[in-house]
């Protein structure tokens, strides 16, 4: 654990709440044009084409897109279902940009500048690396640099997107430590040699919906962010 | 010019000394050994393999490497000619990482400060991420993403790296001001459809060394990083 240098972070459920985010977003847009869509489901289903999109691109099916592009795709699918086939394009194009506007969990911002006195930061995200400078700009997080899916040119939990992220700060994968709220994405990590810590954040999909600990194996386990900083001596 | 969204930046020569930073640095890893090198000559030496070393991966003679390892191997070259053949392996991994160990000239801080406040900022270097980060973190520069090089796998003048960086950023070329002190660069990114801001550095290969000023058609002329904050009126 000493030999720990940077920590990579899941962003989407983890650093950031995109469920009512999402919701907020697509009601400041849609709302004054008059539809009135249960703003939460409609992140829900938002959201539920997000595996099915990007397993195109991990398959080798189509080529490697940003996900600015899947999200695109994935609102195209659900538009039908809620009644939005008339929304102009130049709309569209602004409600896709819902997940550039996402609000941090209360603790994200203070526990990533703790964490940042000791630790090298950077997003571990699918997201596309626009998408997280302005969440980043938004929440005032300081990363270090922008890894992930994009550097990469390929989407968790692929191997190559962790391996990627500690190449790219000149590190070994053991001194490398993928934060997430989720489970699987802590266990894809560990099968590429890294350390793993899990934060809780319980209310991903609703209230006590989330993960209230890992259920694999992990090195740290923490409630919030603001516990594993301080679990991790800063 | 108001469309001017993001300003992307050379780092070496531009941002950062990297003359009197590696003349610095080796000197105190080779000193104490007993070497008792001409600093400043040992760093103009490294740094004449810099073009030579990028040909390699431009040509597509080899594939992409960051350059860290395209440093290594200029070190290896320029050894003999300075009577380094018996440098430990370990000394000459530490001496390397020399490049991430460089001051940036005295008004980059503040002027990149004062830049972020409209304008999103990114290196666009032939550096790799690692070695950015370094520089970063040593002073005080935040970046909004590390890009250049490493993430288009290619190296500066080719037009890839310019566009990925635009693109990456979610912006189209005009979008996006490259900033350099050296014309070629600046020239380059142009080709590429982006808007172009030269910084005089005279002092870096020595005192009154550098160009005075741009050798082509830039948008903005700037004698040093606050000229530039200041012309772009912020």
């Amino acid at each position: 654990m000493q030999d720990v240098k940077a920590l990579i972070f899941d962003v989407f459920g983890t650093v950031v709440d995109w469920r009512t985010g999402v919701a907020r977003e697509s009601e400041r847009i849609l709302a004054p044009l008059g539809y009135t869509l249960n703003w939460l489901e409609f992140a829900d289903a938002w959201r539920a084409e997000y595996q099915p999109g990007m397993e195109e691109v991990r398959t080798g099916r189509i080529p490697f897109s940003r996900l600015d592009v899947i999200h695109r795709r994935m609102l195209e699918r659900i538009r039908p279902r809620f009644g939005l086939e008339k929304v102009e394009e130049a709309v569209l194009e602004d409600l896709n940009l819902a997940w550039h506007r996402l609000d941090g969990w209360p603790d994200a911002t203070e526990g990533l500048r703790r964490l940042r006195s000791r630790y090298l930061l950077a997003p571990c995200s699918n997201g596309n690396i626009s998408l997280m400078v302005d969440l980043a700009r938004r929440n005032d997080f300081r990363w270090d640099a922008i890894l992930g899916a994009e550097v990469a040119r390929d989407y968790k939990p692929k191997p190559v997107v962790y391996l990627t992220a500690a190449e790219s700060f000149g590190l070994k994968p053991a001194q490398v430590m993928m934060v997430a709220a989720h489970s699987n994405d802590l266990e894809a990590a560990t099968g590429c040699g890294l350390r793993t810590a899990h934060v809780a954040q319980v209310n991903e999909f609703g209230p006590s919906t989330g993960e209230p600990g890992p259920t694999v194996s992990v090195d740290v386990a923490a409630s919030s962010f603001l516990d594993l900083a301080a679990k991790l001596g800063v």
